[in-house]
Order: structure tokens, then sequence, then C-alpha cells
């Protein structure tokens, strides 16, 4: 009845106990059926009593089978009905999985990178020495908020850099915008129900707002940046807004407006979410200042990452509560853990004390600043009059109105893709459908110099 | 009226800059006033063009002044109400944040893993490696769902070990149980809103579901695990158990109940949340299979981390979703990223790959049961019969019931911490307040066995 063998790693009471557990789901031994002695099945099988001992304890712990005092093991009723009919039927790998992303000879993705800008020694160096210093620690949680370390140099590079005012408790670190946002969306959804977003805008905030059941407004952006008439009729009383370099036009909201939209905000219990997601990267005079350095105490949400200048594939970011909020997350959250790798944090951490994030940034900004300008120069050339340039001088990408053009977006993407160009939608960005104008969102971080005049010159010709 | 420094690094066009820009906010400098030309106030602080022209160039790239041809710049219209007082009051730091966690001479909390367990020189060297590789790949976001290679290593895993029968393409890589929970609370909640939980169970499965908006209903846990006839009567949708073994009690859920579990969720497009947390650490006989292998195909999504036997610290977790929630988890999160590294998902694939993670179970398997016999013999020895051990044999606690006790757990637990000992309150894993009788969580994971005996020995005489 049952076949054991020798010749595989598997342990014979392991064999024997699949066995017999095979023949029990497939009714072949039926409910009460009483089993073989120890004994007995050890004779018949030509194996120990402790193989056998050891497979009826597995069927005895998981409940296969039962024993009476003094009468041994009998099998279990079970639902017959509800037992697989086939155990370990592997179901085939679907193909779509593997299908691998296409790649493009010039890709102009927003989100790209310069591809050897990741400063690798030095991360390997400064990870070495965290995981020296934090292996004991690595056998429990760390802090849920994130490092104390690393939420004290964010508040130093932030005072410093961004003119934001805050205390190292408001800090929360987060696995990237998405996941800071998923957490301020549960911590206002008990007082808040409606999201006014940038339009166009980031489309992210818009999936993560409607994932937790919020209506999403999309407001207009003008050349100031959100348009704040809009804003007050739009029923919105949360403000999605990236003030200091608007995702994708590029615009700077002024000051008068920012002090416009802070009265909005604080006359009516709102909340404005400042994403200052790339500010660091401009190219000309310093960085913007934020919008919640004007008003410290204000009604204003922080959204910070350190995706655009270290690393979007390390996922760190972190979001700064004003104080009104912070009862409301510890409430919601004190049982939840950091979603952050504790290394990671530590390293990161110990990379902005000595110094190295700052250096990295200005050594980031030179970078780009080369490549934007290459840009800008090759679409002058190439585009010449054809093209208006919009949102130049900051950040990782710019757009392009074409206002002669007579494809559409999806004519030219899909024209770029056979020519091996990538293109990021620009209608992606908008909150419903396609623009009236079709318009060209053009990411350089990824790109060498060369890559970008042959890219923008085979681009122009597939355009016109 | 203003004043520069070439004594500080503060480029002199930047102090010049801030002075300004604080006259305005302070109303000094009125609506519409004109500011003096580039070269009259040059001359007046004896500093270059240069400098006043690029703190002029600031101001206007943030609305602070405007310009009329020909006519030279003057000082925007704010909204002097919303200014604010001051722009970098620096507020305090707070004392509650630096206070450090209480340590104790014996900390039987049951999630700590055995001090010096975690490979740290292995990973060192597997993650140097991976840095190597994909140093490049570092400068854009990874794929989405996780990496191919760790989803496939722990598909192999799972099947291997768990009886789990899925495809890679199920597998969504997590940054720890409660963000699993996150996700599966947002793709269920247009259908579902009820969630049985058991009771006692673990707690943060409530929290999470609670933010989400759900209603907990909590079902009795009895020898054979979650009352199934309770289940059936409480109106929940969901049911979140830990059917290998339970939280806190530590039983095994017998594959009759299994089967009619399975059945319940399937009669009913009901859903079972099977968390499989520590079923690597079974200490007689080998790891009860999970309940997803024993219908595949079924209304089952598996939870599983690398929290109890890797480290909790590094954030490692995974979904397995049945093929009908595919599409709903496309839908919600097709714009989403990844929220954990990707270098620590390498560095995991590989040590998966190369057999350590195996060679590790099997380690720390040995390294548990140690601790888990010196803790039996030592309640056995100091409690005797005032004492009953509960859910022993697996993981990395047990309980101890103490029918004879009058102390409340609060005043064990206080009276505890007073010598020292560290206890994590049973009472926290109950749905509704106390436990109607004391019980004690006692974890060993991070303890030596000296400290497990020394500790047992001192709560044995605080405990009567």
């Amino acid at each position: 009845m049952f076949i054991l063998n020798n010749d595989t790693p598997v342990p014979l009471y392991q064999q024997l106990y699949s066995q017999i557990r095979e023949h029990i789901l497939a009714g072949k031994l039926p409910a009460d059926a009483r089993l073989p002695s120890v004994r007995q099945l050890a004779i018949e099988l030509a194996t120990s009593r402790n193989t056998v001992e050891g497979a009826y304890q597995e069927l005895y712990a998981e409940g296969y089978i039962y024993s009476k005092p003094r009468s041994g093991y009998f099998v279990s009723a079970l639902d017959q009905e509800a037992a697989p009919l086939s155990l370990l039927k592997k179901p085939r790998l679907r193909s779509s999985l593997s299908t691998p992303a296409p790649r493009f000879d010039y890709d102009f993705h927003p989100a790209r990178l310069a591809p050897k800008s990741f400063p690798a020694p030095l991360w390997r160096k400064l990870f070495s020495e965290c995981l020296r210093e934090t292996s004991r620690e690595l056998v429990q949680y760390g802090p849920p908020q994130g490092e104390l370390n690393l939420r004290r140099m964010i508040q130093l590079y932030l005072e410093r850099s961004r003119g934001v005012v805050c205390d190292p408790e408001q800090i929360v670190i987060c696995a990237g915008l998405q996941h800071s946002l998923d957490m301020v969306a549960q911590i206002l959804k008990g007082s808040h129900s409606v999201v006014a977003v940038e339009n166009p805008g980031y489309h992210l905030p818009r999936s993560v707002f409607r994932n937790h059941g919020y209506e999403i407004v999309p407001v207009p952006v003008g050349a100031d940046g959100l348009d704040l008439e809009a804003l007050a009729s739009s029923g919105g009383t949360l403000a999605y807004v990236t003030p200091s370099h608007q995702l994708p036009m590029g615009c700077v909201m002024p000051v008068a407006n920012r002090l416009k939209l802070i009265e909005w905000a604080e006359s009516g219990g709102r909340l404005i979410l400042e994403d200052d997601y790339d500010s660091e990267l401009r190219y000309h005079g310093k960085p913007i200042p934020s919008l919640q350095g004007l008003r410290p105490r204000g009604n204003i949400i922080y959204l910070g990452t350190f995706s655009k200048v270290l690393s979007p594939a390390l996922r760190l970011s972190y979001l700064v509560l004003p104080d009104s909020l912070l009862d409301a997350y510890r409430r919601l959250f004190h049982d939840y853990f950091s979603t952050v790798s504790l290394l990671e944090q530590r390293t990161l951490a110990k990379f902005m004390e000595q110094g190295h994030w700052d250096r990295h940034i200005r050594r980031m900004r030179a970078i780009y600043k080369k490549q934007h300008d290459v840009l800008i120069r090759a679409v002058a050339q190439r585009f010449g009059s054809r093209a208006e340039i919009v949102g130049q001088g900051a950040g990782l990408h710019i757009v392009l109105q074409l206002p002669g053009i007579s494809l559409s977006e999806a004519e030219i993407i899909s024209r770029a893709a056979q020519h091996g160009i990538g293109l990021f939608p620009f209608s992606a960005t908008c909150a419903a459908g396609e623009p009236a104008a079709t318009r060209l969102l053009l990411g350089f971080g990824g790109m060498s110099a060369s890559e970008i005049e042959a890219g923008i010159a085979l681009l122009s010709r597939l355009c016109f």
C-alpha cells in the first residue's frame, strides 16, 4: 500500500506521512477506519517503528487521525467535498510576468536619474559600518517613527536648505511618497473627504487618495501654479501642491499666492500637502524655500523624498506633520512598525551626518544642469519656433508645447517607440483624459548629452 | 539698511536676499515700494552689482518683487495677515522623543530574536555583491510587485516547505505584515466590511483593518484554534487566522477544521487571510503545512514574513494573492511602486538562492529549541503545579495560565518591571480589555539560557 524510498533525501517518516495523508484526503482511507498498529505497519514496510511512529505523530498533530486509548489510531472525518482534488498540481508559470520592460535607446522617462550617479563605494562602506554597529539590533523592531538620528539629520537639512522649521518628533520616515500619502490619507479620513489636486499634476497622489475613498477634484494650474480661486470654489478641504516646482509644468508659486494658500488653509481648518519632491534641483539661483517655512505652525504637511537625487529604488522618504496632527498619528499607528529597513535608515543618517548628502546634491545639480542645458539647446536647434519650452531651469524634465502639431500624443509615443525613443505620456498627469493640446514631457535625468542630442534630433523628425 | 558680512559661508547675494525678504514680510517695505536700482544699491553696500542682481533675481523668482520694464523692481502686494511673525523661530526639542525605551535585564518580549543570530558577515558580502551588480539600476524604480528573482525564490521555498502552491506572479513583496494587510484591506474594501479575528489574537491586524474602516468581530479561540461555529455566526466575511501556530495560544488547527474553514470561505464568497508568520519554528516533528496548500485555488490570501527567523528590523514580508484578486490588485495599484529597497530584495534573493535561508532556518530552529526547552524546564521547576503551560513546542513564546494567582496582569507587569523583567501584556492580544484570568506571555527568542533561568526564578517569586 505504501512505498518507502531510501534513495531520496526526504526522511522515511515524511514519505509515509505524505502517502497516508493523500490516501485520507482522496477518500481511500474512509473516516473512522482504523490504521494498522505501529508494530504491524513497521513489519509490513520493513522499516523501523520510529518511522511509523513519526508519521502517525505528524498526522495526529495536524488532525488527519485521532487516537483512542488502547485501541490505536483512526482516520478523522473530513469534509471530502472540500478536500483538494490534486494536492500539488503546479500551475503553469504565466508568461506575462517574465516579459522584460521595453528598453529604449533614448529613454526620456522623467523618474530616471543619471546612470552612474549612485555613490556605490561610499554607500557600501557606510552600510558595512552600520551593519557592524547594528547587527545586534537587527533582532528586534526598529523605532516605529524611524531612526531618531536620521530624523535629526533630516530636520537639520530641511532647516538649512528648505527653510522648514520643525522638530524631529514631527518627522516620520516612510518608504516613498506613496507610503507617506497612505499614512496621511488615513490620518485625515475622519475629518476630510475631498482632495484638490493640481491639474496637470502628479498621478500617484490621485491614485492613493482615491484608493482610500477620497473624492478627487482637479484644480487648474496656471503660470503661478495652482489656481487659488478655482481651489476656493472646488469643495476640496485638502490641497496637494508642488509649490517649489510644479509637477509637471515646472512653475514656482509666487510668495503672494503661497501666503494666500496658507490663509485658505487656516481660515477653514483645511490642510495643505506640500510635496517638495525635487527642490534640490534648481539650476539658476538657489532653491525656492518651502511653503512650510513661511508658516511652520500652519496647517501644512510637508513631504520630501530621496528618490530624485539619491535613488528611487531605495524607497526612502519622509513627512513632516504639523503639531496638530501628531496625536492623531500616534492614536492610529501606535501598534505599527516602521516600514523602512533599519540598516538603510542608519546608512542614510551616516551619509547625511558626514556631509555626503550635501556634496551629493551639489554634484548632481552640476550634472543635471549640464544635461538640462544640452536638452534646451537641442530642442531650440531641432524644433526651433515649432516648440515652446515650459518649466525649464529645474528638476529632471521639461515640457514641450507644440502648437502646430497635427499628431496626437498616442501617435507620437507609438512612432517614437518604433524608433527606440521612450516617452512618458504627458496625459498621465492630466486628471481627466488627454489635454487639449499635444504636449511632450521630456525627462533628461537618465540620459547622456549625446543621447539627448541624438534623441531630440530623431524625435523632431518624427513629430512633423 | 542692509548689512553684508564677508566672514560667513553664506553668499553675499543670499544674505541680501534674506534681509530684503524679511523686510517685505515684516511690512517694512510696503507693497509697490520701488527698490533701489541695482547700481545704486551696489554702491550703497560697497558690493558688486552681481550680488544685488542675484538677490533681486531670487526675490523675483519667488514673487516677492515684480518688475516694470525700464522702471525697475517693486515690492509685491502680500497678505500681511498671513505673513509669518517669526520666520525661523525654532520650536524647542520636546523631551519625550529622546527618552530611550526601558531596558530590562530579562526581556520576555515575544518579537525579539536571538541577539547574535543575524548573519551579518554573510549579509554584508551578499549586499556588497548586489550593490556592485545593481548600482546602475538604483537610478530608477524597481519592479512594483517586487524583484522577480526574489518572488521565484519565495515561491520555491513556500512550495518545498509550506506546501503552498502558487506562481511568482501571485506574490507581492511587502515591508512587513502591516504593509501586506494595508494592501489587502484596500483590495477588499469594495466587497467586504467585517473582519473576523482570533480572540485572543495578534493585535496588529485589528489596528490595520480598523484604520481602513472595517468592523472587527472577535471570534473565540479554543484548543483547535478559531471556533468555526462562532465564525459562521459572526457576520465576518473575512477571517484573519494563524492556523499553523495560533498567536498567542500556540494551537494548531486540525485538518478537519481547515477543510471546514475553506468550505466556509468558498460557500459564500468569503476570504481567509492565512498568516503563517513563524511556521518555520516547530521543535518536534516537521512544520505544519499551510492551509493554502490544501486549496491552492481557494479563497485564501497567504501572508508570510522574514521577521521571525531573519530580522524584524529589515522589514521584509510577502503576500500570496489568489488568482481571483490579481485583477483588483493591479487595478488599484498600477501606479504604485514597491515599498521595499531593491538592494535588500536582491540580497535576500541571493541569500535564498545560495541555500543560506534553509540553513539559517535549521540553525535558528536548533537555537530556539534549546531556549524553549530551558524555559519549559525553568517554569516546571519554579512554578510547578501553579502554572499550566500553553502553546509549547513551537514559535518564540509560550503562555502561562496561573489559576491560583491573585495579582492582576497590570500588577505583575509593574512588579516585574521594578525588578528588571520586561513582560509583553497578554491582554494586548485580547480584542476587548483584559482576559478573565491572568495569563503571562513569555517570549524566549531574545534571551540566553541563563537569563531565562534567572528571569523565571525571579518572576515566580514575584507572582505569588
